[in-house]
């Protein structure tokens, strides 16, 4: 019997090949169609003992969110072994950019033409005004070393979780 | 000696205590000051033996990025053992929502008062046109896990790398 009372094991003790108890902290997280294969890759890239040890040290409450988030991370590094889920923060971070630029130019060509002279595709093709905005979403003009020194990540102390 | 000719261990072997050969996979991607510090947090997330083998299934010119990206996500696990970079992704994807909520705003505001009589932010304060627009930046309300189902992830069959 699982911990959630079934008579199958869960997706992690599947994949794992073990019976499923009810002091299993994978049960909760992994019970779903496709939780042997989520988990397998879970396994593959973090490893079954740091991720339970992970699990074990957080809040009940907090868990479930946590075994998503690895089972994403995972999954995002078994399709990009070279960059994982940083790829998207890097195109979403470039994104940004291009949305900010485009406010931006927005903002001056409602500056610039407050009467409405001029349309807005006209605006667009003002070559001074219009120099800072980026021609395509180029993906490898962001180096991945910039990011190791973001404050985000290493401002704060660490957290002990293991 | 270490593959680097130096003599003093990488960061990797510095936190293994072992010796560091001309066949460590880590010295090219920890050496420098922080290597120890950030291996550290490598080998508590992933593992050092699965970070090696990750390593040594990719093109040597593709390693640095992949030991960066690792490195990223294995520090951003620290800080957050919850979420880890995913939070990134979530705040981003905000991001880029009200960053486009804002063009379709201003362009709307383009539209409706093309020759200029009302002011911005008078058009802003208009209700009916500005419903859409978030009042602030809430990471709650996107749930992670509506990103299990993203085609970005889960469409193309997974990479083999271990």
């Amino acid at each position: 019997m699982t911990a959630s009372g079934s008579s199958s094991s869960c997706g992690a003790c599947k994949f794992l090949r073990r019976k499923c108890t009810n002091e299993c902290v994978f049960t909760p997280y992994f019970c779903y169609s496709q939780g042997a294969h989520h988990f397998a890759a879970v396994h593959k890239v973090f490893g079954a003992s740091n991720v339970s040890k992970l699990l074990m040290k957080l809040p009940l409450q907090n868990r479930s969110e946590a075994a998503i988030s690895i089972s994403y991370e995972a999954l995002a590094r078994m399709e990009d072994p070279i960059y994982g889920c940083i790829a998207q923060i890097l195109a979403l971070e470039q994104q940004v950019t291009i949305l900010q630029e485009e406010i931006e130019q927005l903002t001056s060509y409602m500056a610039y033409d407050p009467i409405g002279l001029l349309n807005y595709e006209s605006f667009q093709e003002i070559g001074d005004l219009n120099a800072g905005l980026p021609s395509s979403f180029q993906f490898n003009n962001t180096s991945i070393s910039d990011h190791l020194n973001q404050p985000l990540l290493f401002a704060a102390p660490h957290a002990s979780f293991f």
